[in-house]
């Protein structure tokens, strides 16, 4: 199955914001086998939304569009798909109550403006939108689908998910179940990983899958099966996780569909572990991607942020001579990071980073890009140095996976 | 003038990545009175990026391409543009001379992909891409200009930058001299300005225009001006923009283009101030936005992220009482964790938020999206109560601005 996703929105077109729905959809729709034909994102205009329409509806059987539907939009889109579709607009009883609901929940008082939304085309089904005041709209025409959701990235993902891919699944999947099962791996190269399971791979049956969706330092691995009997099918998926589980062993880290950061948190969370973050050059990024994940005061204790070089000594206790010896970027400084942030906050686990972000600030012995990552679990420190090329918010982030990475190995190899 | 970006690249369908260089490209041409007309995503499919081109070149005289040029794409985007245009591939000893560097400066080997990058159209100019190692290709055909450029955004944004915009203003605007004057506004809302300017907008000459460009709750206002004489224009528009600055007075906290986050880090700078963050909700984000401005170690020293309630106790010395009677998200505790911070490691100034980022852990009293926010600049503190509606990444974004914003008010209007 293939679809189009359309993004309206000023606001996108002049770079205010950047679109990420488009891409959410397509991720959670790849795993039951629908590709993304293409994105088009336009103006809130009539003209070219249209043209968008027409263009899409002829390339791809189901289109995704996302935004255009705000209440100072001046109902360009809703009004574009009425006229498209046919027929008039209608007043919706049951949108009013959501509207109404939505907005007292805010604390806000109700204006005409945002009473239009619960004026709905006559030539769609309306799916409520718990979340926003904008309805979802479902269109259907010559067999082929066309819903139209908010932009806001809270509310489209909130209703995608709950509400839209699943009626898209049943109207096109109609008897058939499918079943996932993710893994995380870390420990091992792609090629390598093709190599261990390349029979594994051959004697899959032909409705089950396996993909390799490569991350920087790790892989995930999703097993996708497609059958009209879902018992049997269960059966058969968990069967195969068994046997994949039996072939990479210890390899595999974490058993869900997770972000890094939330791999190390169900490791802690299991293992009843806590941890803190002593960073230099990330400047307080591995700590916000540690509590992006809901739950994570669970394990996540703390940071210190030591910018200043007087707070690598102050606060997390690495003397100023081995400052001046080794260079403020080194191993020794990233490993008494990592210690004495451990020590400081009293956790079992630590991260550590010192190094140059850019532009400025590099040598010919240490040039920018220069990072030097400490781990560690217990007593045992490990540490490691990387040579990013790109700009500073590229070594920041880069920086960051592979700390969390580094912690990752440490966690689950500890004997190696 | 308009133009139609085309994004080309399997990651981006398949939502592993989002797009962010077609947003830098319509951020970078707006001040000249260009717009964005559309923006196509498309895979590494030659039939789809032909498409893609005809479509483009159908609505607007100038196309932007980022995307599809790396050494492992089979070079389709660079055979489809040849074959579109005409020609030839011809090999390019400057290109490769420039691949060449790169490589060995990025301490690799070469390999006969990446020396395939010195092949190019001959219906194309080149230039030099400094940053990698895909060149990037200008064509021109009746009067349109096609731009192909990669996709890494590292290198989009700093060879668009440098080299392709420059020429896309020289090309289209021959003999008009353009420029800008901008500057920030805090402390009054969009309409209350545009009442104070309305008079000042109406005198503006046709050829300068004011736009205003509204953030969360501070605002950007920039001049724009278009003259064939470049010396007249730099003179009117520094008048004009001492006029601007003697209507808004010191609502004006800033004279340059710069985020959030750099306008404080200026005014910190200029006045030899420090910062500190104490950070619970907010996990180290406002840490990370502040440092992802380079040269702000002159001025920010660190930050302690205390997620769990000991670190506000032990480290802020926050009093365990006080987190008792008035709760661990209030103002009291907001208040002291600024104060603390500011203390602990001896800065002038302090930012600190409590709040509840969800999804769970909100109460009657205090629901989801409650976040306190203290600022601190010498000895004076002030604190604010947020209600933040939207999911936990969207309440840690907004917290984290919101923050920014307290500290600006309270650095720029002392008095008040």
């Amino acid at each position: 199955m293939t679809f189009t996703t359309i993004v309206i929105g000023d606001e996108l077109l002049i770079g205010q914001v950047a679109d990420t729905n488009s891409g959410f959809f397509a991720r959670h729709l790849a795993p039951y086998g629908w590709q993304a034909r293409q994105v088009i994102t336009v103006a809130d205009n009539a003209r070219q939304i249209e043209q968008a329409l027409n263009q899409a509806l002829e390339q791809t059987p189901v289109v995704l569009i996302t935004g255009g539907l705000g209440p100072t939009k001046d109902d360009i889109t809703k009004n574009t798909l009425c006229h498209f579709f046919g027929g008039t607009l209608r007043h919706d009883p049951e949108t009013e109550a959501n509207v109404r609901a939505i907005v007292a929940g805010r604390g806000l008082k109700l204006n005409e403006y945002t009473l239009s939304q619960a004026m709905v085309p006559t030539s769609c089904r309306v799916i409520q939108n718990r979340c926003g005041t904008a309805p979802i709209m479902w269109f259907e025409r010559d067999g082929k689908v066309v819903v139209s959701m908010p932009g806001v990235p809270y509310e489209a993902e909130t209703m995608f998910t709950a509400e839209v891919l699943p009626r898209l699944i049943r109207h096109f999947h109609r008897d058939m179940a499918i079943a996932f099962r993710h893994c995380v791996v870390v420990g091992i190269i792609e090629s390598a990983l093709a190599m261990r399971l390349d029979e594994f791979e051959r004697n899959l049956p032909e409705h089950i899958h396996l993909a390799y969706l490569p991350q920087p330092g790790w892989i995930k691995l999703r097993l996708t099966g497609n059958h009209p009997d879902a018992t049997a099918l269960d059966a058969e998926m968990t069967h195969l996780n068994d046997v994949l589980h039996d072939l990479l062993g210890d390899l595999i880290v974490a058993d869900n569909d997770l972000t890094l950061s939330a791999v190390v948190g169900e490791i802690l969370r299991r293992r009843n572990l806590t941890l803190a973050t002593a960073e230099s050059c990330t400047g307080g990024n591995i700590a916000r991607e540690i509590t992006r994940i809901a739950g994570s005061s669970d394990y996540f204790i703390g940071s210190v942020v030591s910018y200043n070089r007087r707070v690598k000594e102050s606060v997390l206790g690495v003397p100023a001579e081995i400052i001046d010896r080794e260079n403020v970027v080194s191993e020794p400084v990233a490993r008494l990071m990592a210690e004495g942030v451990a020590k400081y906050l009293n956790t079992d686990c630590a991260v550590a980073t010192t190094g140059v972000a850019g532009p400025s600030g590099g040598t010919p012995d240490i040039p920018v890009g220069t990072v030097w990552i400490a781990a560690r679990v217990g007593n045992r420190t490990i540490t490691q140095c990387r040579h990013i090329p790109g700009h500073r918010e590229r070594v920041i982030a880069r920086a960051t996976n592979d700390a969390l990475l580094l912690l990752l190995n440490l966690l689950t190899h500890n004997d190696s």
